[in-house]
């Protein structure tokens, strides 16, 4: 049954290259050979699940509030663009609710001439769309804009996620609706028991917004709002509203808590700017990062990470070995698509000495990453959100990598 | 702490559109209410789940001959084009092998200048890729080939999963090994208990085939493959060979089991086509399908399906609800990618009559997918493999949906 010429087959030669010197002589032979099993292996099963030895997970604190936790996705894992669902990052303020799909409803009304209630049998209808999309809280990276950089991928930058979300333009909805001349804004609330609710301008609403109820070709995960949740591309993740059951037209914002208390940037001067949505462009190394070891010694490796922005495309990603002295393009991902995270990368020959690695991106509008000294002569040390700055990585002659 | 303008709403007015009758007066928001909890929800967790009240699954049918299981994914079920791991297909000759990713090694060898072998780790050295492809297992649509047609698209249509896969282009690590002059193809070994194997042309061995270790971000699932397989863009599932541990240059194909017993095309004159690489075009409605129900009545619904090409881009999907008879070309969702499954969608009012709906699709090259009708007359009813026939569902007058 099996390919027979394997036993014909030739020893490997000794391998000169350091590129390649991956186990020379005969370990080859032998190690083809033994990860061979002899017997039948695990049957089917009805919904799948990974490798028990892979261990990638989202870092998991205990809140000294309750319900009130975060997860980030462990970008350093991760491969491609599309961050699987279990990995999603969390953010949530009063935990997870459990909702029964089939019970669950949206009341649509306020300044329409006809208020409306969805099931989400009654979403299936309409016509829906799949966007590939990132979002972002607009904590992520806090702690570098405070002065307080974070030792790897994960901690530094992984409030950030990207899927594959479907569901119904909410501009369908309010179409369906008809507005009121005086329809200004929409005030979108979650389900959860703080009923977390934010405004959005109707330029907005009119424009990208999903109503989504898919998640990288099924339900929406019930950290990432199941059965429904508002994915806003591009804007800070708070407003992207999860367990959304109510969405009231209004003529000016309704002054939530998570637009007045929270998620506003306070400046050097004591002020706060409120409802600065966009998520502008970002970038990040997360191989080799803070907390890994260029294990083969001197040679090649490959240098990869992720780059995206709130205001469309990425046009451009550079990378610097030498602490930003000088700069060579990465080679992006095809396609690159609008408001979702683009791969890129650049081969890379380490000669053994000590290298601080960046990357900074410039998105379709012009836009570049800025380093986090530019932001901070801006924005202080008092805010927490939105940071978009340039992340260093700093690699020792021994291999180890570490932030700065 | 919650929206307070939530008090102060007017109740939904009566909704006399039909298509948007969702429960009329204060029932929206007395449900509104009702779905709000009083608790706080779950915590953050490091690896998330579904809702435990998502039922879609795989279909586990136990096999007469042990290790030689396959499951199909429940394509009614999804969204958008991004098929989830878990519900990937699976089809399986020796079970699922246990694999030990930091032991596993592949050996390249043959008719190459210089043999290596490739730990895991090795192979991140490499500049890699991540693509969005779809895998169709040749046998998929058997039974409609054979005049059996079945029941759903899950029946039907379900060997058809689509990934973001990431890994190293095989042409690299095929260079890099340095060809002799007599090598034409590569022969493919997995190290599953019978040693799968295949036998690829050299052209498409040096054109896209990928040696992939990721599978929609994170390692490739076990049934899928783990730690390592090809991906072979736009060709049959089975020479997307799982769990590669070898790759032998070679200047003839091998003739495997898999590429002579199986896999070959029983034509009417008894005798077989071999090496029928290709997928071609094929599309499949999803959704109204067999085994659903039109459950609104008469009224607006949407019209979604699948549509791919081994050759390349989707380029037209038309649907018909007349059997045929008049065609309205759905609209594709973006980006089109080639060798990926492409989302089609269609707005539809039915009038609560018969109707018998289709999907047929047009590729990049400007094939056509065929009748069955068509199929059958050249084919035959004695091949299983290679079915792309164009699919119909019968909606009958009471809005239940069946296969002809």
């Amino acid at each position: 049954m099996c390919y027979d010429a394997f036993n014909s087959m030739k020893a490997p030669k000794q391998n000169r290259r350091r590129f390649l010197a991956l186990g020379a002589g005969l370990a080859g032979l032998t190690a083809c050979k033994k990860t061979v099993p002899s017997e039948i292996g695990a049957g089917v099963r009805a919904y799948g699940e990974r490798s028990p030895l892979e261990k990638a997970a989202r870092d998991v604190k205990e809140s000294i509030t309750p319900g009130t936790g975060a997860t980030r996705t462990p970008l350093q894992d991760l491969d491609g663009i599309i961050t699987p669902s279990s990995l999603h990052f969390e953010r949530h303020h009063a935990g997870v609710p459990s909702i029964d799909r089939a019970k669950h409803e949206i009341l649509l009304h306020g300044m329409v001439e006809q208020p409306m209630v969805f099931t989400m049998d009654d979403l299936r209808r309409f016509p829906s769309v799949s966007r590939i999309y990132f979002i972002e809280c607009s904590g992520n990276g806090g702690g570098e804009l405070a002065g307080n950089p974070q030792p790897d991928p994960q901690k530094a930058a992984g409030l950030l996620s990207c899927s594959e979300w479907t569901g119904v333009p909410l501009s369908t909805l309010l179409k369906a609706a008809r507005l009121k001349p005086e329809a200004k804004w929409v005030v979108a609330e979650g389900a959860d028991a703080c009923l977390m609710a934010r405004s959005i301008p109707m330029e907005k609403a009119l424009d990208d917004i999903l109503v989504a109820y898919g998640q990288n070709g099924e339900a929406i995960r019930p950290e990432q709002g199941y059965p429904v949740r508002l994915v806003v591309p591009g804007w800070e993740g708070n407003i992207n509203v999860k367990w959304l059951h109510r969405l009231h037209v209004v003529d000016q914002p309704a002054m939530t808590r998570d637009e007045t208390a929270h998620y506003t940037d306070l400046m050097p001067d004591g002020k706060a700017q409120m409802f600065t949505f966009v998520m502008e462009a970002k970038s990040i190394i997360t191989r080799p990062a803070g907390g890994q070891k260029l294990a083969y010694g001197p040679g090649p490796y490959e240098v990869t990470g992720v780059a995206w922005s709130g205001k469309g495309k990425i046009q451009r990603v550079e990378v610097s070995v030498d602490n930003g002295q000088t700069w060579t393009d990465a080679e992006l991902q095809t396609p690159v698509l609008s408001k979702a995270i683009t791969r890129f990368r650049l081969p890379w020959q380490w000669a053994g000495k000590a290298a601080a690695l960046q990357s900074r991106c410039t998105d379709e509008t012009g836009y570049t990453q800025p380093t986090i000294e530019a932001l901070n002569a801006v924005r202080g040390y008092r805010s927490t959100y939105h940071c978009n700055a340039i992340k260093t990585w700093h690699v020792k002659e021994d291999g180890s990598v570490t932030h700065v």
